[in-house]
């Protein structure tokens, strides 16, 4: 098992990685306030993965109650979340009570938000049964929902207690939710982790065979990398923002496409090809260095192109991102491999035609 | 004016009390981040001071939305709270924009939890216009709507920028809401400053003919009040929940008569005498002093009783508290006149028979 520190003063918590941790209350048990817990996840993890959770804690003498959600990005609003807040007010929680988020980004984003929420704060414990859970939403503390008009409008910075990320459970992710995890384990190589970039060129097929040691060193990596830049701006107010790599043209196509549609990590592997290619524009990407971004990509199955919306939707679409200040729209972009940067001079010329670049 | 400084470290504000404070653009410009507000008010407070507000902030060059919610505590839901989202987004609210909530203590509670969650948090100030909300939701951070099985259930704790309690806007504030005001004003004296309670006594007719110089001291004591406890205990891991003296009951009458029927303050008055009857069994109370609290009430034309709903139902409602912790009720009860404590041993035999003495 590997075990890294976030440390953000009294909010600090640990992230276990390493196979077969669901089973290890051990690990839970000193991070509970009263031996009460609610579990919240989905009806594709739950029946997978419930039981063994449940089983655990209640051999250890804890109360648990659990709320299984429909799955998926488009449930990710207001109704669903209330379904969790009618489960802990039905099951009598009490704000000592501590939520445990037991799936995906989803789950972990509506649990955390829930948590936040529930009697102004509940403590909080992630299990991310996804790859792109494990190495983005376990560290960094955002939590949200989605609202018609924007994607994570609605939500609060919230710190778990403990997040365990157990590399069996990736047994059963299906392959295209793996590559979707990919993707983001990709971004912390370009935006500012070279050698990390040069190990995965290395070792990218050892991850989608899932090789266990392979999984860990890149979701410890992963992790280490967002808390560094997370510890240094945790309300992200500067530096935080360069991990939304390709998430401004990412959220635009999710957003355009309709919730659900592109995953995630899809999203974000085209729109930092969209990224790339503004940067190369710019002049500081060579062509070279777009081609080894995109055969990464390609290698892991996932898409370089955004969906045509119409250039005029995308922008639409942007002028939404949380990143506008002053009406002005500010990307993120690589100055070089392995160094992002944050611009808000880029013309709408050029954002344009990069968009038009990489639509297909 | 009279100013207050909250002093919650980098959280710290002030509070402004006096009379025309809703002209004063001056004291709100240096809190903005931005030359953009969006002020969140209702149908009753808005068409009496929106204008005011809105002109004072145009003419110094500050870009101005609005949203008009419904009235009333029975508003205080997800629906209601979404139109303020729906308002935001649809008007490109940034989150470097702040959010003015101008109103009562209900349009504080969505106003403030709005701008906890929008974009995870936006800049927020507060423009109370009933005594109530100045004397009550101006200091603490608490904001919340409720949910159907419970009062105040979801929310956040959020701290404004700046607090403007303009004492001239509680000319138009109803006799009952201005008592309900009043309850909460008496509720400071006995739970920890009996010279205030003493104040109170002599000076009560002056308050309920909205003298300025009695209305301006009592809001400022009873805000330094709650500030000393607040900053004590942000959280309320502990002796902020004896700001909840009569709170319990009171929240198990307001939900049981269904939102909106009866007035927090009239909730709060009644629930405060069952507190103190239950004091008095304790043998902490004289009679004589329940007496005293009984009169000051009365005075001010609140009600001393609670509704008549039955001894279970009391109990039922009330164990939804967040107070509640390991499954026992704890309550805010009085061990003198001017000194409250967290009391966790009474019986449930005691506690229904104060239940049974104060409904009617």
């Amino acid at each position: 098992m590997r075990t890294l520190n976030v440390a953000l003063g009294e909010r600090s918590y640990p992230i276990h990685i390493g196979p077969s941790l669901l089973e290890r209350a051990d690990l839970i048990l000193p991070h509970l306030k009263t031996r009460r817990v609610a579990i919240v996840t989905n009806d594709v993890v739950g029946p997978l993965y419930l039981a063994r959770l449940q089983q655990a804690l209640q051999s250890q003498g804890v109360d648990v109650a659990s709320v299984v959600l429909p799955d998926g990005e488009a449930n990710k609003d207001w109704p669903t979340l209330n379904l969790i807040f009618d489960a802990l007010l039905g099951g009598r929680c009490e704000r000592s009570t501590t939520l445990i988020a037991l799936g995906g980004g989803v789950v972990g984003d509506m649990g955390g938000f829930a948590a936040a929420c529930y009697q102004r704060g509940m403590p909080f414990i992630q299990i991310p049964t996804t790859l792109l859970a494990q190495v983005d939403s376990s560290v960094g503390g955002k939590t949200a929902i989605n609202h018609p008009l924007g994607k994570n409008m609605i939500g609060a910075f919230y710190q778990p207690k403990l997040v365990l990320a157990d590399t069996g459970v990736l047994d059963t992710l299906p392959p295209r939710e793996l590559a979707a995890g990919v993707a983001e384990v990709i971004k912390y190589g370009l935006i500012r982790d070279l050698p990390f970039l040069e190990w995965l060129e290395a070792n990218l097929d050892a991850l989608l065979v899932r090789d266990p040691e392979a999984l860990a060193f890149a979701i410890e990596r992963s992790c280490a990398n967002k808390a560094e830049v997370v510890v240094a701006d945790e309300t992200e107010q500067g530096e935080r923002a360069l991990l939304n790599l390709g998430h401004t043209f990412g959220h635009a196509i999710e957003t355009g496409m309709g919730y659900g549609q592109w995953l995630h990590g899809e999203a974000v592997a085209a729109g930092t090809m969209m990224a790339a290619e503004l940067s190369r524009r710019l002049g500081w990407l060579t062509d070279a260095d777009v081609v080894r971004a995109e055969t990464l990509f390609l290698r892991a199955g996932l898409p370089v192109h955004g969906p045509v919306l119409g250039v005029e939707r995308y922008l639409e679409l942007m002028s939404h991102d949380k990143k506008v200040e002053a009406g002005r729209l500010r990307l993120v972009l690589l100055r070089e491999l392995g160094r992002a940067l944050m611009w808000g001079e880029a013309s709408e010329g050029d954002i344009s035609a990069a968009i038009e670049a990489r639509c297909r």
